[in-house]
C-alpha cells in the first residue's frame, strides 16, 4: 500500500468522515437480540450516488432509495433493516418502505426525500411495522459519532454475515484531509451484479452527485461486481455513498488534480469491503483470488476471471486443497472468450502447475500447504495480449449446502 | 406415452437395432476392476453423425473421431476409454488417440477412418498405451449383439456415475420396424455446452449422415443442452450416432412422412438420457425439473429455466426439501429475459406459492413432503406469451462437495 496515495486509518470507520454519526439497536425483526435497524447521519445534506441491482424483481426499499437520490442528489440520512428484505411484499411492501422513509426523516427532522432505505433477510414477508416503527422512533438517540456507533450499524445490517466489514482511508486534498470510509454487509447471493449485499460509503469529501456517481461506478465495477460466491443475485442490493464536503477541499471535478487520487481511495474501499464479503461467503473457509492476465482486453480478462471464480468445481477443488488445474483450465475455456488452447500458463500461488497449456511436474506436498492457507491465489496467464482482471470469491463448502438447505426455518 | 409414435423397448439397448453389437472390459486404466475399455462396433458401415463440446480446450479423441465422422459420414465403431480423459496431453496425447484408433480398426479388419474414439477420466495425464493396446487387442471378442455386451460398454464409459444409462425404443416406418437406442455416461461437469458427458445413439433407421446430424443436433438443443448439475463444460463431451439402415425402411429424408415419429424417437431417447444424468449428477439425491412457459418466446424460457435449474441457492433448497420460492423467482428475474415482474405464478409440483409474484399461503407439511420425493418439477408461468422450455438438473448436496473436493485423490 506504500505507493497509493492514501493512508488506512486504523480504528476508522464510517463515522471518521466529518459529519457523520452512526447507530444501530434491535427492534425485533431478527429472532436473535442482534441489532436489526440501523442508520448513518449527516448533520448537513450529502451529496449522494446510489448504484442497484440488475435483477428485474426489485425490492421496495430500492424504488423508494432511488427516488430520495434522484430528487435533488442529496441525502441526509440512510436508514437499514435486516432480518425481512421487503421484497416481493406488493403495494403493503412500497406502503411500509415509504412510511420507513417518511418516520425516521420525521425522527431527525429533515424532509421525506432526504432519506434512503435499505432492507436484507427473507424476501415475501411483510414487514412487522409496529416493530419498524418502534424501532424508529428510538434510532435518533443512538447516533454517535466515534467508533461504537459504527459498529452498531455495521451489526444491524448483518444477515448470515459472520464478521462485520468496515474501513477508512484517509488522503490530503488542496492541503486538507480527507476521509473515506465504507462498511458493507453480504455473504450469499453475491455476484457480478451487486447480489444481495449492501454497502455504504461515507466521505467528507466535497464533490458534486453527478460525479460521485460516476467515480462509484467505476469503483463497483472493479470491486463488488467482480466477486462472486454463487452466481446469484438478490432483489436488494444497493451501494449508497453520501458525501459530507466538511473537510474544506476545492470541489472534486474531472479537473481536479486529486481526483485520482480520490478515486484511489475510493476503489480501494470499495475493494476491501468486496474481498471481505467474498471470504465471509456462505460457509467459506477462504478468499480466493484470480488473477487473470494476456488477454485481449481487460474486458475479457474479467469475464475469464469471473468464470473460474464462479465455477462450483473449481470451489470445492480449493476446499478440498486439490491442485486441480484441470478445474482450472477447463472454466477458462467455457468463459467464451478469445483464448489460444496451447499458450496457457496456471499458477497456484508460485507454484506453476500448467505452462503453455501443458501439465508440469510440481511439488504436490508445497501445494497442498498453499491451498490451506485462508487465502489461495490463482493465476491465469494467456500470453495474447495485455488484458488484466482480478476477481474474488470462495470456496464451497458443505457449510454452504447446510445453510441454504434451510435458510427459511 | 401413450400419445406418442414410438413405444419403449423394455430390456431394449444400444445392441436392439439390427447390425450393432457392443462391449467392454477391464484394461487397467480405473483403479477398481470396473470395464475401463468398451466398443460399440456396427456390421454395416454407417451413416454417422456427432455433436461435441463447446470448449476451446478440446480433448485429443474429439480431434480424431470429427476427422473420422467428416471423411465420409460413415463409422463402423466407436472405441471409448474410461479413466483418463486424454485432455491437455499434447502431442503425445493426439498420437494416442490416433494410435486407439488405428489399432482398434485394424483388430476388427476396418478403415481407420471408420472408427471414432472417446476418453473420460482425470485430464492432464498420458494415456497408459501398454494397457489399452492391450485391452484392444482383446475387445473385438468381446463384442455380442445382446444385452451382456450393452452392459458391459455401458459400464466400460462411466466415471463417478453412480448407475448405468441406456434406452431403446422403436416405431414403425414403411412397414418396418425401427429401433432407436442410446446409452451415456456423466455425473459432473453437466451444463448447458455438452459437459463431461458422452453419449451414443444407435439405429436401424435408414438416414444419411447429414439428415442424421440436423435431427441429432435438434434433438441434443431440447435434450443434453438443457440439463446442468453445476455449470461447468468438459474438454471431452462428445454425442455419436449411428446409423445402419438395416431395418429396411425408405431413407429418411425431410420429405418423408415418418421423419417427425423418427424425431420424437430421437428426443425422447436424448431426453431419456439427459434426464438420467441429471438425476445421477455427483451427490444428488432427486431429479429436479423446472418448466417455464408463457415465456415471450421459446428460447427466452429456455434461458430462464436452465438460469433456474442452474442456481446453487434453488438446488440447496431442494436439497433441504425448504420450499424457497424465494430463490427461484431471484433466479427467474437474473436470467437476463423480459419478465413481467407483477405476473409470474410459481408451483412445486401442485402447490401453489406464489400467484401474480405474491406469496399466496400453502400447506407447508405438504410441500414439504412433495420436496422430499425422488423427483420435483418446479414450474414458473410468466404470463406473457406462449414461449415454453423444460431443464433439469439436481440438487446440491454435501456429497457433491465431499466428491469435488478431492476429485484427483
Amino acid at each position: 500500500m506504500g505507493q497509493q496515495p492514501f493512508r488506512v486509518v486504523d480504528d476508522g470507520s464510517i463515522t471518521s468522515p466529518k459529519g457523520f454519526s452512526a447507530g444501530g439497536l434491535h427492534c425485533g425483526l431478527k429472532k436473535t437480540t442482534r441489532h436489526d435497524l440501523g442508520a448513518i447521519l449527516c448533520e448537513v445534506p450529502a451529496a449522494a450516488a446510489g448504484v442497484y441491482t440488475t435483477n428485474i424483481f426489485q425490492a421496495a426499499p430500492l424504488k423508494v432509495t432511488r427516488e430520495s437520490i434522484a430528487s435533488d442528489g442529496l441525502l441526509r440520512a440512510v436508514l437499514v433493516n435486516s432480518g425481512n428484505a421487503n421484497a416481493c411484499t406488493g403495494e403493503q411492501g412500497e406502503a411500509d418502505a415509504y412510511e420507513m422513509r417518511s418516520r425516521f426523516a420525521e425522527a431527525i427532522g429533515v424532509e421525506a426525500a432526504q432519506v434512503a432505505v435499505a432492507s436484507t433477510g427473507v424476501i415475501g414477508e411483510n414487514l412487522k411495522m409496529e416493530k419498524v416503527r418502534s424501532g424508529i422512533d428510538s434510532l435518533p438517540q443512538k447516533l454517535t459519532g466515534d467508533l461504537d456507533g459504527a459498529e452498531a450499524f455495521c451489526q444491524a445490517i448483518l444477515t448470515t454475515d459472520l464478521v462485520q466489514k468496515m474501513v477508512c482511508v484517509q488522503l490530503e486534498l488542496n492541503g486538507k484531509i480527507v476521509h473515506v470510509a465504507g462498511a458493507a454487509k453480504g455473504s450469499g447471493m453475491i455476484h457480478p451484479n451487486m447480489a444481495t449485499m449492501l454497502g455504504f460509503v461515507t466521505t467528507d469529501a466535497a464533490i458534486d452527485s453527478a460525479y460521485l456517481q460516476q467515480l462509484l461506478r467505476e469503483a463497483t465495477d472493479l470491486s463488488f461486481n467482480m466477486i462472486t460466491v454463487d452466481g446469484d443475485t438478490s432483489t436488494n442490493d444497493m451501494l449508497v455513498a453520501m458525501a459530507s464536503g466538511l473537510a474544506g477541499n476545492e470541489a472534486l471535478t474531472p479537473e481536479h488534480e486529486g481526483k485520482e487520487a480520490f478515486a484511489a481511495a475510493l476503489r480501494y474501499v470499495c475493494e476491501v469491503l468486496a474481498k471481505a464479503i467474498a471470504r465471509d461467503g456462505e460457509g467459506a473457509t477462504k478468499l480466493v483470488e484470480v488473477q487473470v492476465r494476456g488477454a485481449v482486453s481487460d474486458e475479457s480478462a474479467q469475464a475469464i476471471a469471473k468464470t473460474v471464480i464462479g465455477s462450483s468445481l473449481v470451489k470445492s477443488a480449493v476446499f478440498g486443497a486439490d491442485a486441480n488445474w484441470g478445474r482450472i483450465i477447463a472454466a477458462v475455456g467455457r468463459a467464451g472468450q478469445p483464448v489460444n488452447p496451447d499458450t496457457v500458463d496456471i499458477a497456484l500461488g508460485d507454484i506453476v502447475t500448467l505452462q503453455g497449456s501443458r501439465p508440469v511436474a510440481f511439488d504436490e506436498d508445497a501445494a497442498l500447504e498453499y491451498l490451506k492457507g485462508d487465502t489461495v491465489v490463482i493465476h491465469v496467464d494467456l500470453h495474447m495480449a495485455e488484458g488484466t482482471a482480478k476477481a474474488w470469491g470462495c470456496d464451497l463448502t458443505y457449510d454452504y449446502v447446510r445453510i441454504n438447505a434451510a435458510y427459511r426455518t
